[in-house]
Order: C-alpha cells, then structure tokens, then sequence
C-alpha cells in the first residue's frame, strides 16, 4: 500500500457501468489529488474510458478481473461463482489490505454476501446493517439504518446499529456528537414493540456513549430531528422506498402541473434554473453513498442508477470513513456495550447463586 | 330513525372545531340533500355558526352536549371521564341506533377507545384497525391499514386486516375486485417476517374471497400497484408518517427554489393556478376520512386539522360506507376465514387421534 489513501473501485457495477464509474472516480479526482484508486474490471474498457478522464487515468492503477456479477444474480450465486470478477477483487483489496475502502454501484445482495464471507464481522458486533443517507429540511441529512439488511432485530442488534450509526455520521459530517434515536410510533416510553423499548433502557443503563435521544417518529426523518435515525432492516426498507415513492409521486405531481397549460408552461419556462436546482437537492445522486455497518473494512455502496456525480459522492463517503476514527469508536463502544452484558450475567450468577 | 341516511357528527372535534365542522357538514349537504346529520356539541356556539351556514342547518339537528375532550386527553382518561360529551354521545348515537355512521376530528386515541368501548368489536375480529388513504400516481387512492391501531399483529389479524381494508375500498371507490396485497421487503415468497408469509399462505389457502396479488414494496403505495395495502399497526404507521414528511420536505424545497430569485418568483407568479392544483391534490383534506374498522358501527376519523371540505370530504367516506354492503361483506369473508381455520383444527385433532 503506498503511503496515501487507496480506494479499490469495481469498475463493472451499476447501471452504466464502466463508463459512470470511471466519471465518478475523474470527478472526484480533480478535487483530491491525493487518492489513489484500484479500479477492477475488463481492462479494455475501462482503460479505452480512462483516456477520456485524464484525472482518472492519472490516479488510479486499472486491476483487469475476467468476468462481472449482474444485477440478476442470486447471492448464493454469486458466493459460489464470483470469484475472480470485478466485485469480489474490489472487495478482496480491502481484506489483503491494498486498499481503505471499497466502492461497488453493483449487485446489493451479491455485494453484501461476498463483503461479509470475505470481511467477516466485526468482533462484538452479531449482524452487518446496512445505512444511507435522507435529505432534510434542515440542508443536511439524516442517517437511517438499517435499511434492509436484517429482517429483525433484538434489543442488543438496535443497540449495535446505534453503536455503528454514530460513528458513521461523526465521519461524514462535521457534527461531533451526533444525536441518536430509535424509530418509534411515538415519543413516549412505553409506546412501540418490547424490541424498541428494551434498545432504549439498555443505551441509558450502560455506558454506551453515544448521545441518545429516545424515540422519533417517521416524519422526523425528513426533519432532521436527529442525525441518526435507527430501527430494523423491514420497518427501516419500507420507510426508505415509502419515501422514495412519496418523493417520486410530487415530483409527477409537479412536472404535471407545470405541463398543463401555455401559462403553466410558460411559467415553468422561466422559473427553470431554480426548478432545476430543486431537481438536483432531490435527486438521490446528491446523497448517494449506503454503507454496510459491522464489517472488517469499509464498505460503500452507490445507488445502481447513480450518474457520475453520485458515483463521485459515494466515493466521498469511502474517503471520509477510511480518514476517520469509526473503526476505533465502534470498537470501543461495542466493548462498552458486551462489559455491560457481561456484568448484567455476572450479577444474574451472583443472585442465582446466593439464594 | 328517519327513513333517510343519518350521520353523527361530533361538533367539537377537530383544531378549529365547532367552526370547521359546520362549515364541512354545509358543503357536504349542499350536493346531498337526502342527508340528516345529528350534531353534537355546544348548542349555542354550533346553532349561531348555523345560522351562517342555511345548508347544514336545513340538515341538522344540534344535539347539546355539555362537555368537550381535548387533544390531551389520554384514552383512559377519556373513557372515565368522557361521558356526556360530543364524541361519546355522536359514538352513542350510532350505538342507539339513531344514526349510521359517526364522524370525528377530535382526539384519535379517545375516539378510538371510546368507540371500542360503545360499539364492541364484530363477532370473529380480534382487533380493530386505523385505515387511511394515500394518493397514487394512477390519480387514485391506496387505502393502508393498519396504520396504527395495533403495534404487532399476527397472521390471521393481518388477514382480518385484509377483509375489511377489501370492503372499505370497494365502499369509497368504483372498482368492484380491489386487489389486496401484503406490505413486505420484496415481492417473492421467502421474503419477510413469518407473520407475512404466514398471512399470505393463509389467504391463498382459505376461500376468503378477495382479489388477492401477494407482497409489494413501500414505493408501491404511491404507485398505486395496488387498491388495499395491508400491513401491521408499527410498520403502517411509520410508512404513513415517512411519506408525510417526505411530501412535506419536497414542497418545503419548492417554496424555497420558487423564492431563490425574481425570475424564480416571476415564473411562480405566471404557473401560480398550476401550483395551486398541485397544493389541493396533495392537501390531506382531499383524501381526508380515516376509518376504525372492525367495530360494530361506522366510524369515521377525520384529521385533526382539515378545512371545510377536507371536513366534507370525511362525511362522503362515512356516507358512502353507510350506503354500501361494507358490513355483510366483512362478517362474510371473516365466516369463511373462521371456517377455514376450524377446519384445520379439526383436522389436527382428528391426526392425532388416529396416531
């Protein structure tokens, strides 16, 4: 590994893969000279692309793989016969050490099942989660996890997701203490599942340190009520596609509306700069970049549909979290959180035994 | 009871209530003059609002309630405490008989309790449940439940939820075979909790008779895949609050980019009918008229904070439901499910003899 940040690249995944991914890395290479980039895939095409993006081409070094993972493929599938593509190289240059972080625009659950056999989770942590990022009211986003991971999730899991989730804002924004809180039906302690409620009395009985809000409900999402919203992978999916389509339908809605008529037309007509910049504060590019939470490296997904300035955005969320001290602090509240449990069994023995 | 339809209103239900009210029952009277309607509350404030409103006070009768409950009143409170006030005597009325339907804007939890307590829920179903209406990019509606009644749900409620949800779309709507389908983390079979896949395999094996199409996902709601989405109390109400923010956030960002400069403002100012459309289609008050179903009687919730005619708009749901076959469709299917579920009890006892 040189002596700078290097982010390993598969090159084959996504939509418009490898042309948007070799925009990507020239986008975000023109504004840091100092990352280096693995980019894995057919090295014809990609090389052919590179001599388009010169920013690109200077900084990174092209890693030919023989075969890609589709959007199609199971991930049992992808388990048993990804070896040698794209995105199984991309993944192994984080676990031999050869790269920071890894970004792939491709496959979800194949991403997800060669990063987790390859990476393996992290000590203390039961189960990976999977996090992206929603724009808010207040300008600035809101991290929600997990976002289709785990279809359940216990008390200690919401508590980890919490653990990881934190770390994830801290390295993304400039909040230091980030605000923390479980999604709920409400904000008063006895309202939700047993699961939602045992997670809070377990972050406000150990020593966990994270700066834990309580409950928020779905809309404070969208207004930014706190920095990391946590919750399971089913109620956590459903909410992010609920608001996508939400989004989506007013944004037909709008474009109906502005087509209905000439005056409507016309009014359209000259408002269109700031209609367009509108269109671009909502478009899930400007906020692309998901991680998987809990593994032994770092691992970024892009949107599939991302042009190159998402891709480029996903990249800033690889080179941020590999500048960070997430790893460090996760570790550390994690301990936190197994010493509190390993006491709690303690005392339990000690009582058992005492009778 | 008169020959014609009767519904009960409560007055004082609502953030501008009596004054709102009145005006809802006056535009909903104006285009259905074969309506009486029973309103509850304080007589001397709802008959002076009358008297500016001839349509509503050509169709009602001001029933005089001593007392009001708040929006703080907690359920309990409101079912020792609530007796002789607006909302429990216009709940009353359709106890007694003397009305079809009822209709509220006031307090949810207190309504939802105290029509509990009055009206008792049908023979066959566990629990009630909180329906509402989502606009689709179709033009119509998608009617969700439970959107929070019940913070867990097993197999069989989800079922039950899916009976009623089928009766109620076809009440409001024009489609004679709504298609009915499970909110999950995807459309195939192996996807999701047990209780999903459990309700599913429940439906396809009983001959509960609706127009059911499986699982979709939370950006089929906006879609309008779908007429009935069926879903538990925690995940329902969470993906109706997400996708209320979401609205929100996104017209919140149009404001700002049709303020961000004269040219902007000038556009705004020429498409400002256009936009108008836009703001009444995703008004609430437009597909106002939530529904507690599973109750011996109609009950109909309207949001807290609707104008006149999102007002009106709840009192069509109610008078709709109250002129369809909503009820005996229900007990019907809920038969058949009863049935089936005999049936295979009978079945296990009689393996277990013969072993």
């Amino acid at each position: 590994m040189t002596n700078g940040l290097v982010l390993s690249i598969d090159g084959m995944g996504g939509d418009s893969a490898p042309d948007i991914v070799v925009e990507g890395v020239d986008i975000f290479a023109r504004s840091h000279p100092d990352v280096r980039f693995l980019v894995h895939g057919d090295a014809g095409r990609i090389g052919a692309l590179m001599d388009k993006y010169p920013a690109a081409k200077a900084a990174s070094e092209v890693v030919p793989a023989e075969k890609t993972i589709g959007m199609e493929v199971k991930a049992s599938q992808a388990l048993r016969q990804g070896k040698g593509s794209s995105l199984w190289n991309a993944v192994q240059a984080v676990e031999l050490g050869t790269a920071h972080a890894v970004v792939s625009a491709g496959n979800t659950g194949a991403y997800m099942a060669i990063a987790m056999f390859r990476l393996r989770t992290m000590q203390g942590v039961h189960r990976p989660a999977l996090a992206t990022r929603w724009p808010t009211m207040k300008g600035g986003y809101t991290i929600m996890l997990d976002v289709g991971a785990n279809v359940e999730a216990d008390a200690e899991q919401l508590v980890e997701f919490a653990i990881m989730g934190e770390a994830f804002a801290r390295a993304v924004s400039d909040e230091p203490r980030p605000k923390v809180a479980l999604l709920n039906v409400g904000a008063e302690d006895q309202k939700g599942h047993e699961e939602i409620r045992s997670a809070a009395k377990l972050i406000r009985e150990t020593d966990v340190d994270i700066n834990f809000q309580g409950f928020v409900e779905g809309d404070d999402i969208a207004k930014g009520t706190v920095d990391v919203v946590v919750t399971d992978g089913f109620t956590g999916n459903i909410a992010l596609k609920t608001g996508e389509g939400t989004a989506r339908l007013v944004g037909q809605l709008l474009r109906e509306a502005l087509t209905s008529g000439p005056l409507a037309q016309l009014g359209a007509l000259i408002a269109y700069p700031a209609l367009r910049k509108l269109r671009t504060r909502m478009d899930p590019g400007t906020f692309n970049g998901a991680l998987f939470l809990g593994l032994n490296g770092l691992v970024v997904k892009s949107h599939g549909s991302a042009n190159g300035r998402g891709y480029a955005a996903a990249i800033g969320v690889a080179e941020k979290l590999a500048r960070s001290h997430y790893r460090e602090e996760v570790v550390a509240n994690i301990q936190r959180l197994s010493q509190a449990n390993a006491n709690a069994a303690a005392a339990a023995a000690a009582a058992g035994s005492a009778k």
